[in-house]
């Protein structure tokens, strides 16, 4: 399975994308990765690197960068060799069986949606981050790719967010929840409330609405709702998690008996920032459309892209977007019947 | 000032709102409370307790409680002689300046809508609730009161949100964010594209977007968004602090070391709790409606109780009602006057 990794993408690039390419050769015996970019800049790096195998990291050539602040219209129209760009072309060619990007996410999702299309069926490609809870982790989708949505949508969302939970998990039934404020089935806004009755008709293991304070016990697998609610619980959740860290230390200085105590717990907190890392997570597939691709966080260490690359193997190896596909064209067929039964009384 | 409290409501009533009332007595010297309930109960309880000033609190007696999981409407219709309703109704009649509820929120606001009404010019009423930051506080409006709004609700919420901040804070000129994805200023849903054209022409201290991974450093001192929004960030971000506490418990059980720093650092633990807990920040208070209605949540400790009658207190002293219309008023007519502006070319 070959891979085409953005190497000139995300904050560290590309020191963390050549290591994160190199550990996931030397750890995943069926992956290759071709790393596009800058190929003198690339070359010269991999050759002061230890042994890898060589045809297991290739390098091609692309001779723009999209920056981490340009317009994302802008990026698209001009940059057509840029290093993204380059990278999904490989996909679109049938070069590569995934692209993994920790650049401007933006841009990243739009080169993937304008070059590789919607897959059939779907009308709003989605991403899907996966989040930590007490006992694992959960699915959010969309996390932020569309900000206004139809309840159609978000049917949409909750098939292919629970496709991917059953193909890269293998959890038979995941258990899928409407994210909303109030568990009661009539509690929600406009849209929540027209998706419920969707949601409860669809082919899903549906639970029900999950309000925002039951997320993170795990109570559902998959938690659906429109991108603007995805990315505020997203992004609210990495500040509070940050400045929960700064409070602790903030109360921690000063007092010597806690700062012995902070060294004594450094282990402990130590593995439950591993818990809550996004690293761990390996990037957000944007599922829907012809084709697998892997949005990175631009602060990626390399063992968040060794991680992305391996969900990007797992995405390509289970064919998720075949049967995203065939889903959804049952859940349409499954739609029209209902609707065929009603007119004939 | 007297505050009607609802002695009955709350997860921990009336032992929680009896034990609240005597310390805020005890605390605040310009501070009388009545305790609506069971009056037998509320005696017998009152009795029993160490020496208090009996002028500063009295009882009256209600006939009935409104339990937590019981519907709104019906709760509205047939309980008129609840615990909340015979306090919301001491406001109305003026034998009491504010009302303090931990019992059930939906019941309580829509106690107080009906009864006390809208304050003129004010469309939708909101709730507003304090969060920790970094540095201190931040407040976010609306926090669940209203899950569909149009654009001009999210101006009237950020009036009243501002207005509110610096009667409480005497902060000049609080910074009022636009809750968002994105910070730019064309990031956003159809709604907040709307609101932030509004804001940017409001007479308040507009600083843009905010993201959800901004606002617990402190950045902005009020921050508007839906009722849905704001309701989700309040229990996602309560779901995520008791998550990460549980995650650091689990890394700790089974290590010795680290059991050992938990003991030391337990005083820096405390602290950080303190600063992250909603009972410091005293209840919610419903702004918009012509009258001062504090709404705890319904685990309320005695503190949160003591608190709340201390926000109710400084919220009726202020005159925050007569404040909020007199901004409205202005705001409306700064619309007019640019409506005329532009109509006559």
């Amino acid at each position: 399975m070959k891979i085409a990794l953005d190497a000139m993408g995300g904050d560290n690039a590309p020191d963390v994308t050549i290591e994160g390419a190199l550990q996931a050769v030397n750890e995943y015996d069926d992956v290759s990765v071709e790393l596009i970019g800058d190929s003198d800049v690339l070359w010269k790096r991999l050759k002061a690197e230890r042994k890898y195998d060589e045809k297991r990291i290739t390098v091609r050539h692309a001779s723009e960068v999209v920056d981490m602040d340009e317009a994302t219209s802008q990026a698209l129209r001009k940059k057509r060799d840029s290093s993204i760009r380059v990278a999904v072309d490989m996909v679109k060619k049938g070069e590569a069986e995934a692209v993994v990007s920790a650049g401007h996410s933006g841009v990243a999702m739009a080169t993937a949606l304008t070059v590789l299309k919607k897959a059939p069926g779907v009308d709003r490609p989605a991403i899907a981050v996966l989040m930590p809870t007490v006992k694992g982790r959960f699915l959010l989708i969309d996390a932020g790719a569309n900000v206004d949505c139809k309840p159609d949508n978000l049917l949409q969302f909750a098939l292919m967010g629970s496709s991917y939970y059953k193909a890269v998990y293998g959890v038979g039934e995941p258990k899928v929840g409407l994210m909303s404020i109030g568990e009661e089935d009539t509690k929600g806004n406009e849209l929540t409330k027209e998706v419920f009755k969707l949601l409860k008709a669809a082919n899903i293991n549906f639970i029900g609405n999950v309000e925002g304070k039951d997320v993170f016990t795990g109570m559902a697998d998959v938690v659906v709702c429109d991108g603007f609610i995805g990315n505020t619980i997203l992004k609210v959740s990495e500040g509070l998690a940050d400045a929960l860290m700064k409070m602790l230390k903030t109360e921690i200085s000063g007092r010597m008996a806690s700062k012995l105590g902070y060294l004594l717990m450094k282990p402990a907190i130590r593995g439950f920032r591993r818990r809550t890392d996004y690293d761990e997570s390996g990037g957000a597939p944007l599922l829907g459309i012809n084709g697998t691709c892997i949005i990175c966080h631009g602060r990626s260490t390399s063992k968040a892209i060794k991680n992305a690359i391996k969900v990007a193997n797992q995405l390509a190896t289970a064919n998720i977007n075949k049967i995203i596909t065939e889903e959804i064209a049952m859940s349409h067929k499954q739609i029209r019947k209902k609707e065929r039964q009603l007119a004939e009384g």
